[in-house]
């Protein structure tokens, strides 16, 4: 036995021991330690900032890009900012205990379904700090025992935040395993912990595709993640081409680089040779380099519009960049999109019930709009209060994961002594 | 690329490309489908018994014992007994396109959870040709698209079953690829189908642990499963006797072959000098063998007790045998049930209401019973019509699977333009 396979098991053991109280643990007990977390974030500034400024001088030498440090960076500012997520999820109703759903068998017996947490997880993730106290209370408020392992780089800063979220479980006596910051930047840690599929749940990364393919590839734990954001925008022929066009602009452009940014427009054919010519001029006014098939090229004459190669339709660019392409028909369209989509988030802009409808059953994905931005695939946006993460699997949560994604259920059965004949 | 890997390939890839038409499928067509199939079943009786006798022939030449070529036998009445089952699943709500719950944002964005089919399902089965039409039948109703591998000694009855399914499909205009059955017993084909992910979206296993190990081990596509089936039965101070050895002799001698029968009895201390000894010899009057901890062998002297080890409260022993321990108070019994049990289903006997509300909550098992059989953790006992199995997985369906527990949900936003500022 190496040392990372000790202390792997170790971490999985000890969340696992810790888990039954937290899962029994009541709204008040929860939100009870969220509120001394809020308060310790702030009486514990000083240090945490501290820890931070280390981080960051380290990063520096190692020579991380503005763009990294700027994550990495934990400012007075920022730091509110945790503190009134703290206090957010303190205020969301818990779901613990919840019941979905029941009835009564006509032998008597009073079925229901319990919503109940999902025990241990590992949330794994890159260099920004803000997630170790946002995954965190999102876990401690769903009943959830959870270890935390961030990048290298904000080592310091999470062992500072980890000291914070202790002696918060302390204080409410919780078990301060409940939550476990991992100190150790050991890269052979994590494969280790990987395959305890006997202690851990699941596991939730959050970060580049490269990190969640290195995960699927050695996990033997069940993982909730989307790989790719590959969201397209579906202009039908029925589409008031006002509102297209703002969508479209705000799907590539409000922020390009996250997940449910649009990477390809689909136009109709019929209404091609009117809305095209617009919205590739406003998309350029936008700095967006725009890459069309060769319907496209043809309408769009006298503009600047590069050829889309077969590779466009499957990539998920997360720059100022849009794939553009001519359909026939609703059919072709929705073929596209569950080819080469990613089963994230769709969008189609149209006046037609039929062709909404359609679009709404037929497209394989984890959110379909109906004449709204894709960019409002989010936890917040859908009233969730607050996000774990995004998921494309179809087994479990799907979508923005929130809370009630924390959980799955148990069914409950009770008689005065049914036997079965 | 070896004849399997091609194999695999074009099963995976033509049960993907038919999946969309059965996922859009009406109640009406797929209704119509299990129609025709329950009159195919019945016309082709003649050609399926007659394969079914080469199976049972070529059975006994390769040695099955007696209770294998059994389950392994159809006659008439097995028939008739799959028709009606396809009758009745052609009876329940189709629940494809069901709304789970919906709300309006601030902003009159309007928010549903539709559920939607799995997609594409491999499920693996023993001997007992009859899974084969109830899977399918199952599949069929939750707009999944299937492919059925069956044990190798079921072959020829398992194809000509195949044939009336195509024969169903293609008579209401559903590709007959929606349903394929495997034609080879290669055991080679498994490990290159559990590889495509791409293809495939969830795995159901319905076999002995062996099999269902070695699938876990090799897949890389998500498993609906459970393991074992350690089922406990509580019985608490606050416990009526009577209900208790009612539930007792019914969870453990009903049928003691299947996952739900009870294989462990935690009887609470204070009452543990009144209810062993009736509870014990009327186990032994049922021919069950009883090994029990140091207080039960006490308490029970004069009676024939084997000693219970360690390994007994980690086995299922699917037979008529039992291992019974006393506990000092519901935490321990609670505390047991959650080290040693497969979380599968677990009793309470009580008429203390805080006893049963902390079990119910603190035990983290798919069914909680309170005061009933263990036996009622079953797919039909629940009211959800058939099963496709039971699960012991927390992501996703959990307990008794049925047709809502093959399909998932995605997320509906409807607006007029909506854009994110």
């Amino acid at each position: 036995m190496n040392k990372n396979h000790t202390q792997a098991l170790q971490l999985a053991a000890a969340a696992r021991e810790a888990a039954p109280a937290i899962a029994r643990a009541n709204s008040g007990q929860k939100n009870g330690a969220l509120a001394v977390l809020a308060k310790k974030l702030i009486s514990n500034a000083a240090s945490i900032l501290k820890a931070n400024e280390k981080d960051l001088k380290e990063g520096q030498k190692a020579g991380l890009t503005a763009a990294m440090l700027d994550r990495l960076k934990i400012d007075q500012k920022r730091l509110e900012a945790m503190v009134t997520g703290v206090q957010q999820i303190a205020m969301l109703p818990d779901p613990v205990g919840g019941i979905i759903d029941g009835t009564i068998r006509p032998n008597g017996l009073r079925l229901s379904r319990m919503r109940v947490p999902l025990g241990v997880g590992l949330i794994i993730f890159e260099s920004r700090p803000n997630v170790t106290i946002d995954a965190a209370a999102l876990c401690l408020k769903s009943g959830n025992s959870v270890i935390l392992r961030g990048g290298k780089e904000a080592i310091h800063t999470n062992i500072a935040l980890g000291r914070c979220l202790s002696d918060s479980l302390k204080n409410v006596g919780l078990p301060p395993e409940c939550v476990q910051v991992i100190k150790t930047t050991d890269r052979e840690l994590l494969p280790e912990l990987l395959v305890l599929n006997r202690y851990i749940d699941y596991v939730i990364p959050r970060g580049g595709k490269g990190l969640i393919e290195a995960i699927m590839k050695y996990s033997k734990i069940p993982v909730i993640k989307h790989l790719d954001g590959i969201c397209h925008v579906y202009v039908d022929m029925e589409a008031d081409l006002e509102i297209a066009k703002n969508i479209v602009l705000n799907a590539k452009t409000q922020r390009p680089g996250v997940c449910n940014a649009a990477e390809t427009l689909l136009v109709h054919k019929n209404i091609a040779r009117k809305f095209l010519p617009i919205i590739v001029k406003e998309l350029k006014k936008a700095k967006v380099e725009v890459r069309g098939d060769d319907a496209v090229k043809n309408i769009c004459k006298g503009i600047a519009v590069k050829p889309a190669t077969q590779e466009d339709w499957a990539t998920e660019y997360l720059d100022l960049v849009i794939s553009v392409g001519v359909v026939n028909n609703l059919d072709q369209a929705i073929q596209h999109i569950n080819t080469y989509g990613s089963h994230h988030t769709d969008a189609i802009i149209t006046q037609d019930v039929d062709a909404a409808t359609r679009f709404k059953r037929e497209v394989d994905s984890s959110s379909v709009m109906v004449n709204a931005s894709t960019r409002f695939a989010d936890g917040f946006e859908y009233g969730l209060g607050a996000e774990i993460g995004i998921s494309t699997d179809k087994l479990h949560a799907r979508g923005p994961v929130g809370l009630e994604g924390l959980t799955t259920y148990k069914w409950i059965v009770e008689g005065e002594g049914q036997i079965r004949v």
